[in-house]
C-alpha cells in the first residue's frame, strides 16, 4: 500500500490487547499516553495526542513531547462520563527542521544565505496564523533574512530561542500520520472511590426472632453513614424459591420456618422484578433508597442470574433453561458442591437473544423504577463475557451513572475478562494476602501492570461467602489490621458487616465458610453495639474522604522497612497536594519496630530536609529529617496513618 | 454487539504491534503458538490453531494444548515460501464436557443414569464421524449407556480414556470462536542463514595499478567458495558520477585518476540501470552472476538510491530532487559531514508516485535481466519507512526468492521499523559489542524479545564504513575471536573481506574509518594469500553448513563460566540432533581458563551421565560427565566449537 507518509506511530500506552478493550478512567483523570514516533533520516519530527468525547464534533489536541529512544510523551484529560477516543499524530516539522539544520550549519561554519531564504518562506506562511505581535517580530525578521547587509542580525534571529517558539506554536502539518484510535471509559469518581457495607435486611430487626423489613432498614441508615460507607449492599431482595429450599447451613431439607437462601430468586410471589414479601413493599424499597440517598449512601442491589425451580421464568420460558434426556431440570453444581435450589439459566438456548433481552430488562427495572444505581453482579463468571460487554454497554448507555462489582472469585484471567468487559470494579484476592510479601506483590501486580487501567480492585476482607482463615476466631488486632489494609491499600473497599464489626469468626469446621451463616438463616444483630473495631472503621472512613491520596489506588510505593511484620507504604494525589505514609504491624500477637525509608525523590525532598508527619488516627506529630525514621506499632493500634507536611 | 460465543481468545504469541506486521520465518520453519483460551465457567474447551498459504483454499488446523493458567500452546509448520495467515479457534467441547461432569458425579458417589442418556446422544452424532471400528465401539457403549442392567459396564465405558480419544478426535464444534489472522511471511532458508563476504570489484585485478573487472572477479570466485561463503556483495556497479567526484580519503577534489566513491552513482554513462565502463559489460556482468552459482555463491548487489550531480536523474526528473531557493541542489549532509558528490532523492517530491515506479523498475531490472537474487540496501533508514514495505512487498510478489539486508547503522527503533517492513535481514550492533556481559545482553535481546520474530541480525565485524576501534592495529587473536563470534552467535554473517582477512586494521586518526579507504580509491590485494586467519574462516564456514544449530540464531542459551574472558553457548537444533557448545577466549593476550556449567535439563541429561565432546577445529575429544567442566584457551586458537555427543 502507498502512503507518501515518513512518520511511524507505534506502541501507543496505554492501550489493552492492541486495542480491543478500552481503558478506565473517571472524570477529571489526566491520561499519560506515550507513543513511539519515528521518522526516516535526521528530521524533526513533533507528535500530539488528540482525543474526544464521543458527543464531541472535533478532536482536541495536546502536543506530546520527546523522551529518550524515540519515545513521545504526552497526557489528556477526561473531564465528562462516556467513551472517549485517542490517538497518536505526528508529522516532520518542516520549519523546526529549517532551523535545527540551520544551527547545525552555522556551528560548522558555513554561510547560510540560501538558508535563510527558505526560512523566509516559512515565516511567510506562518505569520498568516500567528497573533500580531508575532507576526511583526516574523516580518521583521524576513526582511533580515533576504537582505545580505543584515546577515549577523538574520542568523541571530533565526536560530533564536524565541523564533523556536513560534515555529513550535503553529506547526505546519503536512503529510501527518495517525494511529488508530483507541478507548477510554470514563465513569463518575464513585467507579474509583467507594466503601461498602453489606447486611442481609432479613436480619435488620431490632427485635430477636423476627423477620427484618425495609422499615428496619431504614432505622439502621444513619449507623451505616456515622460508620461512613457510602453503599449499602444488599443480597438479592426477591422472592425465594420454595422448591429444594435450603435449610440452615446449607442442608438440603429445609424445615418449617426456614427461610431458605436468598440467591435462590424466584417464586410463585415473582421473580427478578419482585420483591420477596416478608421484606416490604415497593414503595417501602423506594423510600429505603431515597432516605439512603439522603444520607449519602446510595443503595447496591445484587444481580444474581438464576432462578429457584419455581421462578416464573421457568414455566415462562422453559427453553432458557437445560433439560435433561430424563426430563429433569439441571440444577447447579461444582461436584461434590451441589445447589439443588437454584437452576443454572442456559446461556445457549436457542432463545438467546430473547433471554438476553429478558436480563437487560431485569437491570434496567430497578434503575429505572427505584433509583438505583450500583449492582453487585453474582458470579458472572459463570455467565458468558460478550453477554455482560452487551449488557453493561447497554445499561450504560442510558444509565451511566450506573456501576458493575464482579463478584468473580475465580482464576485470574476470568476475572481480568470480566473487568476487560466493562465490569466498573472487581473482587479481589486481597481477602487471602495476609503476609508482607503478598501483598505487595499483589498490590504492585494490580497497579503497576496493565492490569491498572482495566481491572479497578474492591478489597473486602471478608463475605457472606467467605470466612477466611486468617479470621476465623481472629483476635481484635488482626481485625482491624485487615480493614485498615483494606481501606487504605486500595480505594473501593467493603466488608460484610455485622459478622465482621462485631468479631463473629465462627466458621463451618474446615471451610471458609459462616457458621450458622445468614445466607441460610436469619441472625440477630444487637445493632446498637459499638466498640473499638466501629469507631476505628468510621475515623478511617472519614480520613478517606479527606485525603485524595486514599482515594485512588494506583498511586502507591511500598517503602524498605528492615522488619518483615511491618508494611509500609506512600500514597498521594497527582498534584502531590495530599500525601499519606501508611505503616502497619501485621503481627496479630507482638509489638513491632523497625526503619522506615522515605522515598526522597519521589517525595521532590532531599536528605536532611525536616518534614512533620501527623498521625491521623491518634494525632501525634513527628518531625523527620533523616531518609531512615523509626516507627513502633503495638497490636493495641496497629497502624500509623501520616499525613504528610512539608 | 451481541456475540453468543462463550469462549475468548486473546494474547496471541507470536505476534508483532497487534498484527500490524508479520513474523517472519523460513520454509519448513516450527512456529510455536500460544493464546489465551477462556470460557465462563468450569466447561470443557479446546482450541486450534489454524494456518494456511496465501495460495492455499482451506485452512489447516492443528489441535493446542492447555497449560497452566488457561494458557495454551501449539504449532504450526510453514512449507512454502510467501506468506502464511495463522489464527486461533477455540470451542467448548460438549462431549469431552459431559465425559468429565459425568467423572465428577461417579467421583462424588451419584447415579449418573440420565447422564448416560445425554451420552448416548453424543456418541450417536460422533460414531456418523467416527472410522468404522471406533462406530462399532460407540454403538456397542451407546447400548450399554441405555440397559440399566449394563450400568456398570456403561459407566466404565463412558469414563474411559478410550472414549476420551475418540471424544478428542471429533469435536462437535458449536459456537466457535476465531481470532482475528495475523500473518507471517516465509523466505528461503537462506534469509536465515548466509555467510557473506564483501569485495569492490574495481580492487579485483591481479595486477597492481590495473582497475579492476568482471573478469578479473571471475577469477577470485573460486577462492571465495573454498573459503566457504554463498554470497559475494559488491557496492555499487554503476557509473560513477564526475561532478563533485572524491578524492582519496573522502577529499572533496578529485585528482586526475582519482576513481570516485561508487556510492556516486550516476554520469553520462548512466545511472541505476548501467554498468561502470571500467569494470565491464552486461555481458561479464551476466557471466559473473552465473559461474558464481555454479559454484553455489549469490551475487549481492547494493540498492543505494541516491545520485551524483551528474545521474541523468537530475536532468530527467529535477522534481526528484530538492532545489534550495538559490537555484542550487541539495546535496547529502549530516554537518559535519558533507557528501557533495551525492544528491539524496527528494521522497516528498510532488511525482513521488513515478519516483517509486521508477526505484522498484531499477531493482527489477537486475533481478530480471541478470539474475540477481540479493540486495544489500544502502542507507534504508533515510528513506520513509511506507516505500520500503511497498518497495519490497512488490518485488517479493514476484519473485520471493529475492533478499533484502538493510544497512541501517542507527538507533534500534529505526532499524527494527525497517525489520518490520519487510527488510529479511539487518546489520546490527555486533560490531561494536566486545565484553562478555555485552555480548550475551545484545543476543539475548536479538533472541529472546520479540525482535526474534521481525529483526534477523546479520553480524559483520567490519564493513567498508566501520573499522571498529576493536579491530584498529589488533593482533591476530581479535581477528580469530571475532570471526569466530559473528559466525557462531548468528547464523548470518559477513566480513567486509580483504581488509579483514590480511588483518589491513589502519585507520584515519580518531575515527573508525579504514586509511586508503576502498570507497575512494583503487587498492591492491595479493589474493594469492593464505593465513591462519583464511584457513580458520574457511573451517568454520565448512562446519556452519554441516551442523543445524549453527544455521539458527534464535537458538542460543548462555553457560556459566566462572570468567569474565571466557563466553560460552549452547546451541541446537528443534529435534536436538546437532547440538554444539562453544568457548570463547575474549582476551587476546593470555590464556584464560575456567568452569563452563553445562545446561543439563535443556540438554536432556543429568549429573553423572556421560556426554563426549569433540572440538571440530582441532578434532581433540573430551568425556564429560559432571554439570561443571574444565576448559582452557590459548589467543592462539582462542575458541572451541564442540560437537555434543550423548
Amino acid at each position: 500500500m502507498r502512503n507518501q507518509s515518513r512518520v511511524v506511530i507505534e506502541s501507543i500506552y496505554p492501550q489493552i490487547d492492541g486495542g480491543n478493550h478500552f481503558i478506565k478512567a473517571v472524570v477529571d483523570q489526566i491520561i499519560p499516553v506515550q507513543a513511539d514516533v519515528l521518522v526516516d533520516g535526521h528530521d524533526v519530527i513533533a507528535a500530539s495526542v488528540l482525543f474526544k468525547h464521543e458527543n464531541d464534533k472535533n478532536w482536541q489536541e495536546h502536543r506530546m513531547s520527546s523522551m529518550e529512544n524515540d519515545r513521545w510523551s504526552g497526557n489528556f484529560t477526561v473531564s465528562k462520563q462516556g467513551h472517549y477516543s485517542y490517538k497518536i499524530q505526528g508529522w516532520v516539522d518542516y520549519a523546526l527542521n529549517w532551523q535545527h539544520g540551520t544551527q547545525r550549519k552555522i556551528d560548522d561554519g558555513q554561510k547560510v544565505t540560501s538558508e535563510l531564504l527558505e526560512g523566509a518562506e516559512y515565516l511567510s506562511s506562518i505569520s498568516k496564523k500567528a497573533n500580531k505581535t508575532e507576526a511583526a517580530y516574523l516580518k521583521e525578521l524576513q526582511s533580515a533574512f533576504k537582505d545580505p547587509a543584515r546577515y549577523d542580525e538574520a542568523i541571530a534571529g533565526a536560530t533564536s530561542e524565541k523564533l523556536h517558539q513560534i515555529l513550535s506554536k503553529y506547526p505546519e502539518k503536512k503529510l501527518v500520520n495517525e494511529s488508530e484510535p483507541l478507548g477510554v471509559y470514563v465513569d463518575r469518581l464513585k467507579a474509583q472511590f467507594s466503601t461498602w457495607y453489606e447486611f442481609f435486611p432479613r436480619s435488620a430487626a431490632s427485635e430477636e426472632g423476627k423477620h427484618g423489613t425495609f422499615k428496619d432498614c431504614i432505622e439502621l441508615l444513619p449507623r451505616v453513614a456515622k460508620m461512613g460507607f457510602d453503599t449499602l449492599y444488599f443480597p438479592p431482595i426477591h422472592p425465594i424459591g420454595e422448591v429444594n429450599r435450603k435449610g440452615k447451613n446449607n442442608t438440603t431439607e429445609a424445615k418449617d420456618g426456614d427461610v431458605g437462601s436468598c440467591w435462590g430468586i424466584g417464586s410463585k410471589e415473582g421473580g427478578h422484578k419482585s420483591i420477596h414479601p416478608e421484606l416490604g413493599s415497593e414503595a417501602d424499597f423506594k423510600k429505603l433508597v431515597k432516605e439512603a440517598n439522603k444520607l449519602g449512601i446510595e443503595v447496591a442491589m445484587d444481580f444474581a442470574l438464576q432462578a429457584a425451580p419455581d421462578h416464573p421464568w421457568v414455566k415462562e420460558h422453559p427453553e432458557w433453561f437445560k433439560w435433561r434426556p430424563d426430563g429433569t431440570v439441571q440444577y447447579a453444581e461444582n461436584p461434590p458442591k451441589k445447589y439443588q435450589d437454584i437452576l443454572p439459566i442456559y446461556f445457549e438456548s436457542k432463545d438467546w437473544k430473547n433471554l438476553w433481552d429478558e436480563m437487560l430488562t431485569a437491570a434496567l427495572y430497578w434503575i429505572e423504577e427505584f433509583g438505583v444505581q450500583v449492582y453487585r453482579v453474582d458470579n458472572p463468571h459463570t455467565k458468558p463475557y460478550y453477554f455482560w460487554g452487551w449488557l453493561i454497554s447497554e445499561v450504560k448507555k442510558k444509565h451511566p451513572n450506573v456501576l458493575f462489582l464482579s463478584e468473580a472469585f475465580t482464576k485470574p484471567k476470568v476475572m481480568h475478562q470480566l473487568a476487560k468487559r466493562g465490569f466498573t470494579q472487581s473482587y479481589t484476592y486481597f481477602t487471602w494476602r495476609n503476609n508482607k510479601q503478598e501483598l505487595i506483590e499483589y498490590v504492585n501486580e494490580l497497579t503497576t501492570t496493565d492490569q491498572q487501567w482495566f481491572f479497578r480492585p474492591n478489597f473486602w476482607p471478608n463475605t457472606p461467602d467467605i470466612n477466611p482463615w486468617a479470621l476465623q476466631g481472629s483476635m481484635e488486632s488482626v481485625y482491624l489490621q485487615k480493614y485498615f489494609l483494606a481501606a487504605t491499600l486500595s480505594s473501593n473497599t467493603g466488608i460484610y458487616g455485622p459478622v465482621f464489626e462485631f468479631m463473629e469468626g465462627a466458621a463451618l469446621p474446615g471451610k471458609e465458610e459462616y457458621l450458622d451463616s445468614e445466607k441460610f438463616q436469619i441472625r440477630h444483630w444487637d445493632w446498637t453495639q459499638e466498640n473499638k473495631l466501629t469507631t476505628l472503621i468510621a475515623r478511617i472512613n472519614e480520613l478517606r474522604k479527606e485525603h485524595k491520596a486514599l482515594q485512588q489506588t494506583n498511586n502507591i510505593e511500598f517503602l524498605q522497612v528492615e522488619n518483615e511484620q511491618l508494611l509500609a507504604y506512600y500514597k498521594f494525589d497527582a498534584a502531590k497536594e495530599s500525601e499519606i505514609i501508611a505503616v502497619v504491624n501485621l503481627d496479630p500477637y507482638y509489638a513491632q519496630n523497625g526503619w522506615i525509608q522515605l522515598p526522597l525523590s519521589e517525595m521532590g525532598i532531599s536528605e536532611g530536609q525536616q518534614i512533620k508527619v501527623q498521625d491521623l488516627i491518634t494525632k501525634s506529630s513527628y518531625i523527620w529529617d533523616k531518609e531512615w525514621n523509626f516507627v513502633e506499632l503495638h497490636p493495641a493500634l496497629p497502624f500509623h496513618l501520616f499525613k504528610v507536611e512539608k
